[in-house]
């Protein structure tokens, strides 16, 4: 186990406490483990009772471990360390360890389709851009993502490279930036098409994502329809105490 | 549309942001549409334009209209109320219009199920309570649940009212709370017994919830594994800026 910095400038108490929320995150600590006592602690790490109280106290605050009378301080399994955010699919994948990459599979300038217009609080015949995409982890196909934006908000996006995150193309060519999105999620039976596109068979089942996006004045900017390989990707999300 | 109190303690512009907030909320207003001009809602709701605007400020800052230059006012997709919290079966249908009903497939002890052990901070030998509940949406089934819970945070679970909500026995009968939750949702295809229970057909894709409930103190209170039919149930969820 790693050892406290006695020159440093943060508190002894916050660096035990790092300390032992690594080993939790790292699975050296498994749900349900038991922490070496407290006086062990004291001694491994060269600090008083003090110390470690409070470094354990932080780590019940935060949901790493807790408490049982006379039995001692147990791992627990650890809050995700962001609920809910919009975040781009190259993020995403690197927090999982992944390497990310991604195909254009379709990109063009449409209009007259309803549903999507409304979505995107549009005229039936305002422009849409439709960028249809296949995203890989490590290589291996996971996804596919089709995006509808208002052209309006987004003049000559074709010549972008749309292989890139369209989160960092809204904020770093078009300064814009998404406040909020509102997301529902389904299973439903992957069709020939998209099977071939993913490598599966027709009919497995997959995640189907419809998202609207909006931006800090709530304007929509992005319809997603999306769809996930089950076996290899998961929706993960905290909930809280109403 | 309603009117607004004359006598009553509730500021103009409030009443008139809430009037507003439950057209768009009821669908009276699509997303797209355009609200009434300022001049209009003033002789409309009696009120000074300074009023009005402080409405509409409102109605921008909480994501329910979004304002166009020299084009005017229109409604937008409405957030969801509370974005991923821990609430109950029940509460969630009646949220969605529905009438929640609940029918107890299963509840017993049982003990040396060594992966829900971990995830409920357990040894292998210690007791667990599993609850199997068929979920009914205005008299049809729509998901399976199976709850398992340690037994010696439950003491005589089994003879409480099973029907009822588990967070409210948790509250009501052992005091405890739930404070947070941790979540991973897949798409698999239904096994033929499962499907027989909700009525559909085997292999149709499902939503596959799994889902550990924290106390305050963070022990482990509940696994929880679910299916949900994908054609009677949605998850939706709000995401915010990173």
């Amino acid at each position: 186990m790693e050892t406290i910095a006695r020159s440093g400038m943060v508190h002894y108490y916050y660096q035990v406490k790092e300390i032992l929320q690594r080993s939790i995150e790292a699975g050296e600590y498994k749900p349900g483990d038991r922490l070496p006592a407290e006086q062990t602690l004291c001694e491994r790490f060269g600090v008083s009772r003090i110390t470690v109280r409070k470094a354990l106290d932080l780590l019940v605050r935060e949901g790493f471990i807790y408490r049982e009378r006379g039995r001692g301080t147990f791992a627990t399994v650890p809050p995700l360390k962001q609920p809910a955010q919009i975040i781009s699919f190259t993020e995403e994948l690197k927090r999982l360890g992944l390497k990310p990459s991604t195909k254009v599979l379709k990109a063009e300038i449409l209009s007259g389709r309803k549903k999507i217009a409304q979505y995107l609080s549009l005229n039936a015949e305002e422009e849409i851009v439709l960028i249809k995409r296949l995203r890989l982890a490590n290589g291996e196909p996971i996804g596919i993502e089709t995006s509808y934006l208002p052209h309006k908000l987004f003049p000559n996006i074709l010549s972008e490279d749309l292989s890139s995150s369209l989160i960092e193309i809204t904020r770093e060519k078009y300064s814009l930036s998404l406040r909020r999105a509102t997301q529902r999620v389904k299973a439903i039976a992957i069709l020939r098409k998209e099977a071939a596109l993913l490598g599966i068979k027709p009919g497995s089942p997959v995640l189907y994502f419809e998202r609207i996006s909006f931006l800090a004045d709530n304007r929509p900017a992005e319809y997603l329809e999306a769809i996930y390989r089950s076996d290899k990707y998961e929706l993960t999300m905290e909930l809280r105490e109403k």
